[in-house]
């Protein structure tokens, strides 16, 4: 096989996005539910290519230049191919997003105005070593109507050639499929050079660890959907329900401490903390959590380490808790806009009025009252499937769905109308009437003479029933 | 008046968005309108201040330093002022978008998620010398629970600090406001610096010239709702109706030329060409349009100039047209994606197939079936106001009003929920059920086993009515 250039890839990129863009859902689908048939026809090549992988990551393992959980999470099995295919026709299951009528309004008689979703374009998917990513985000595009450029770590090399491999072939070789809607970057390139193609490439979605998307983000132009930190506070008001606040702390803490959605750091109003930091304190000790703790709360419970004003920020994705007492729920909510990352904050009270205005003031993607923050995900919000967490302001925000990867365009169907009818002393008028949101319109979209009075007055000649 | 940094006033504009985005609709009217009210009394001091401005710029122009466009949108006078309050008093009474439900969702029994709209948070507006828009955008900005920061351009710096400095005072001075929701970066701070603040300024509204927006677009990580340019095309079919595309294409060019919707190449299917292409010339020629053509439309019309490689991806913003004739609509299409710049393009066709076939393959933010480019327009497409016109492919596309200033926050209500029950060999399923998009829900943000009950059956002990 011929190298292909990054930038020649990336041309390809546009070209099948602008094709995919049309294409049916039947034919989408059809598509996906191939590509999960060819991954499981070649499971026995993609384990090869999977254990060639791992057997050099356990070399730098033991080097310590990669860590036992990356290893981890490269390592391919039946079971987890299997769950690969599964997830391919779980998104060819989802209801088909593009095409969707979002707004629709008469501008005049006969110039109805329409917003449709539609595909962003060409998605750039950049991760470390977990080949998981290469169906999940690969079907997500193609479900959406968008082409990919993939772009894996190089110790999964071989496992994400392998199954972008099977996905493309099957793709490619789908009736009414346009070439080229999934494509691989090899690892020699860099991801620098992806970063670069903002003329090609609409979007970025990056999956790794906080560092590796903090470089993606500081070094490029094209929009990113993702977050660097995950700095989640749970703030126990004083008017909070003691057993409430224990279990929500603890599993915002335990249940799961190496995300991103995990409470980092605690804060708990002074009126209760003398009631409700003994408890707490002795659950997160007896499951193995090590405190950083602010002078108040060590005067409360002994023994606690202290925290610095580095522990603020700090998102440890351990078993570590910063644990602050604040004089107020203006504290509490002060603190979090200062030293969160805007991901996921929860108040943990039985007022209302304190829920509304920690709702109100919290500047973060999520806010919940009495929920643990480990909440804050994808499938448990009910979108299928997750394209990943935005701590960004715009576009998508918190935990992302398909809707991450659509935008909208204007649909104006007219019968030849000028701007110069609408200017001046004799200028016509604007309507602005909203319209039913269906598009294409039952009338079509040529409004000839007799089609406009047919939309005009629908029920001419016909019965009113 | 002590000089503050921009850094500081991006710091102050922080603080300030974080209280705005719990003002209510009615404190941000009463502000708007009370701003409003002192531009009017100060309309002597701000005529003042911009007539200085003038008196410089006038020397820029004789030096061949500034054109004479730019010294038109300098020059105020009292009717203009009359206006730009008005414009205030109508953003007042548009309709509040904060807090809006966009989405409900039951995940589980107790457990309710809301997507709510909210601000986006701090808006740095940068611009040329056009001082109207500072009143606009400060008043889109604050309607929408923004805080701004407004940099223009040094030749209308006076008039600038004059509005700015009027409706500050007024905003400050409202019950419920927050002191800097609209601040101004005097003129001797470099744009550069506001492009840098990615810590502090959420969204940049570049206003202006198309170098400008791309001197914006290409030093910021800041995203950006702009365009730097509008190369808009309008698609003659084989199956138009000649006079329809005679008048649309006509408006298209002539109505107003130097904007970034008028239409700057001219693509006619060479079936229709030798009918349509002699009368069009010679209506656009009587207009004073100079024609750049290709060899085919040279045949057809004599004495046309030849169009360059150059000429299919010019914005002339002048009587200058491009016009080129192609084998089919796939083959115009592919024209307006490879030339064109994503902004507004436009068929005029009687066959409903080819508008299709052309709305769902032209890749940009607003397309048209036979309708004048022209009407790409946040005032026309019934916005009310335009913050601007956007040909990114994320967050906001096409015209632009103030929908592009929000986002939303997820808010999860529950009863003190954790992750861990839904995890495991037992683990309680999700119900990911619709609910009524009406936040706060009519139980209350707290979910007591009283008002829990109530919710799961609203009719217990009363009357099915």
């Amino acid at each position: 096989m011929k190298r292909v250039s990054v930038l020649e890839k990336a041309r390809r990129a546009r070209e099948a996005a602008l094709v995919l863009a049309g294409v049916s859902s039947a034919a989408k689908n059809r598509a996906l539910r191939a590509a999960a048939s060819e991954i499981r026809k070649r499971r026995a090549d993609i384990l090869a290519a999977n254990s060639a992988d791992v057997r050099d990551a356990e070399k730098l393992v033991a080097k310590g230049a990669m860590t036992k959980a990356l290893l981890k999470r490269l390592a391919l099995n039946y079971g987890k191919i299997e769950e690969m295919a599964r997830g391919i026709e779980a998104v060819a299951a989802l209801p088909d997003p593009v095409g969707a009528t979002l707004d629709a309004l008469e501008l005049d008689a006969g110039l109805n105005l329409y917003r449709i979703a539609c595909p962003i374009g060409v998605i750039g998917a950049i991760f470390e070593s977990r080949p998981d990513v290469v169906p999940q985000v690969a079907s997500l595009c193609v479900k959406s109507g968008n082409a990919v450029i993939l772009k894996g770590g190089s110790e999964a090399a071989r496992s994400n050639l392998a199954l972008a491999g099977a996905i493309s072939a099957a793709l490619d070789a789908a009736p009414g499929m346009p070439p080229n809607a999934v494509q691989l970057i090899e690892t020699r390139a860099e991801v620098r050079s992806i970063l670069e193609l903002d003329d090609y490439v609409d979007l970025l979605v990056p999956r790794g660890g906080k560092d590796f998307i903090r470089r993606v983000m500081d070094n490029t132009n094209i929009p990113v959907i993702g977050h660097a930190d995950g700095v989640c506070h749970v703030y126990v008001d004083e008017r909070a329900d003691i057993e409430t606040a224990l279990k929500v702390c603890f599993d915002a803490k335990v249940q799961y401490p190496a995300v991103c959605n995990a409470m980092e750091t605690l804060l708990v109003h002074e009126k209760i903390a003398a009631r409700f930091l003994p408890p707490m304190v002795a659950r997160l000790r007896d499951a193995g959590v090590q405190l950083r703790a602010c002078p108040a709360s060590r005067k409360i419970v002994r023994g606690l380490k202290p925290a610095t004003e580095k522990d603020w920020s700090a998102e440890y994705l351990d078993l570590v808790l910063a644990v602050r007492v604040v004089a107020s729920l203006e504290a509490a909510v002060e603190h979090i806009n200062r030293y969160g990352s805007r991901h996921t904050d929860a108040i943990v009270t039985s007022n209302p009025a304190a829920a509304r205005r920690f709702l109100d003031r919290v500047d973060s993607a999520c806010v919940f009252v009495n929920a643990s923050t480990r909440f804050s995900d994808g499938y448990r919000f009910g979108k299928g499937a997750e394209i990943g967490i935005s701590t960004g302001k715009t576009h998508a925000r918190g935990p992302v769905g398909m809707e991450g990867l659509l935008i909208y365009k204007y649909v104006l169907i007219g019968k030849g109308q000028t701007v110069a009818e609408y200017t001046g002393a004799r200028a016509r008028r604007f309507t602005h009437r909203p319209l039913k949101k269906n598009f294409p319109p039952p009338g079509g979209l040529i409004h000839t003479k007799k089609s406009r009075r047919r939309a005009e007055n629908p029920h001419r000649g016909g019965k009113i029933t």
